[in-house]
């Protein structure tokens, strides 16, 4: 994903891709009904294009078939050889980087926004690559602003997402909602942030600049596993204290999880952090009781209305 | 499941199965601690056995592997051939039959407490055979009376789960909860039903008497799928006035659905419902938006101490 510069051409190829994870029902959904009817997807300036990115895996409602589809956009995934009894989503990690790449190349589309759903208490975050992908955080200070959820931006510094074949992007993360389930309210958060994210590149595609401004972001400062006996069984879980409280400070000495013994464990970090991901179903099998995060706040530069395309 | 007569023996053996399912988590790590541990489960008179019930689906964190096990305990399936490239659950099912059961006979076990999570926000609801099964009514009606958290029963008039195997038991479903998460405060509430459970019956084993009593429960009156297009997809969603609204009344012309394109669809019946397993991520492939309960009050004569045994 590279920086769009200051002064870029208006967007025009822009896809909206769920079911990346096959058991995130907001976007497997959401993809499914813009596929039926793709009205909401429409807007005066361009149309974006719905893409359900792991159908089979959407059929199962399992998170993936293989391999984490969301974690395979490497060089190595997509110039492999993908024989049809490989890796299953080695082969759409191909396919989608056909459709909406080459990945690095002028001919790949301009933006992705990718749908996600957590178990965690995240409220709507969304990720971007990192500070410096200036229209990326417009779209986010432009979220926050119009948002009705609270809307946090994470920075995750990777180059592996689906998100990542295309020019730019950003990822929609909605929670809590459990996987294989469709909540209403959390589906109706998810459709809002798309409507105002698709609202936005109309905006800037019209000829609309930006002002600069300051933005609020979390960086990654590692993750934390749950306390496991040495066969890998968990021995204890989140505690209470520190359960759904996503993205709230987490101080050196604040209980973060609780022994079936009914031992309490400590935070032992020597700085306030800010816990994200705490208790995603899917991050059991990662070693991931939560995602460790600094804050920081970062000027932002104006967004020029666009040159010619 | 046989009622247990008003005046019967004491129990004393008694089994806590959890992992039925195996991406329930509180049962799941509950039962897998109790067997590094066991002395949660030890009581005066008698000590209960933890059996990990599902340890495949536990070890792969799904519902099951080739079926529901907590619809397997039919006769059909428990005289079957099981080979070993046979249905796992199948194999499971005559496992347990020959640990806790066989079932009907007289060397079953008398009482199995069977652990389970749901997506759904039902609390604590408690579900037995019916109200003619004077034993586990009165565990019902002291679990109402100790418990921390709203605790409903369910009869569900059933006979292929896993507590049918022993002579009497209860399933104790508690949520909501993520299927593949351990949550502190319902994996909490689920050990302390359980304590108070186990507290019951040794009560009745040494000696105490339980006085008639009226309580209300809950049975089947049908299930109601999701609105979905031809091929199965859905079209929409459980309405958000009707999420996370379990046991509450639901009249007719109340609003149940949301469609993607915004309609909205309504309770068609002729009488008030109590919905249950709203929004539950396992009953999705059984097609299942939520079960339509009725309400009853039932009186429950009283519970002598039991005889010798």
């Amino acid at each position: 994903m590279s920086s769009a510069p200051p002064r870029g051409p208006p967007l025009s190829r822009v896809a909206v891709t769920g079911g990346t994870h096959g058991n995130e029902l907001s976007g497997v959904c959401l993809v499914k009904h813009w596929l039926r009817d793709p009205s909401g997807l429409q807007r005066r300036t361009f149309a974006a294009t719905p893409v359900l990115a792991n159908p089979e895996a959407a059929e199962r409602c399992v998170r993936y078939i293989n391999q984490d589809l969301n974690r395979s956009f490497t060089a190595a995934v997509l110039t492999s050889e993908a024989p049809p009894d490989g890796p299953y989503e080695v082969r759409r990690a191909q396919a989608i980087d056909q459709l909406l790449g080459p990945k690095g190349s002028a001919r790949a589309f301009d933006f992705i926004f990718d749908l996600h759903n957590t178990t965690s208490n995240m409220a709507a975050c969304l990720i971007a690559s990192s500070e410096e992908n200036v229209f990326a955080m417009h779209v986010c200070g432009y979220l926050q602003k119009h948002s009705r959820v609270p809307c946090r931006v994470y920075l995750h510094g990777g180059d592996i997402f689906v998100s990542s074949v295309s020019k730019n992007g950003l990822g929609l993360e909605v929670g809590p909602q459990p996987h294989g389930v469709l909540r209403a309210d959390i589906t109706s958060q998810m459709r809002s942030l798309l409507a105002h994210g698709l609202d936005f590149i109309d905006l800037f595609n019209q000829g609309t600049s930006f002002p600069a401004f300051d933005i609020v972001a979390y960086k990654t400062a590692g993750s934390v596993d749950f306390p496991r006996a040495p066969g890998g069984e968990l021995l204890g879980f989140v505690h209470p204290k520190l359960q759904d409280k996503d993205f709230l400070p987490l101080k050196p000495g604040d209980p973060i999880f609780q022994l079936f013994s009914g031992e309490e464990i400590f935070y032992e970090g020597d700085a306030t952090v800010y816990p994200i991901f705490i208790n995603e179903a899917a991050y059991y099998e990662k070693g991931t009781a939560f995602i460790k995060m600094e804050k920081h706040t970062f000027s932002i530069p104006a967004l020029e209305a666009p040159g010619p395309s």
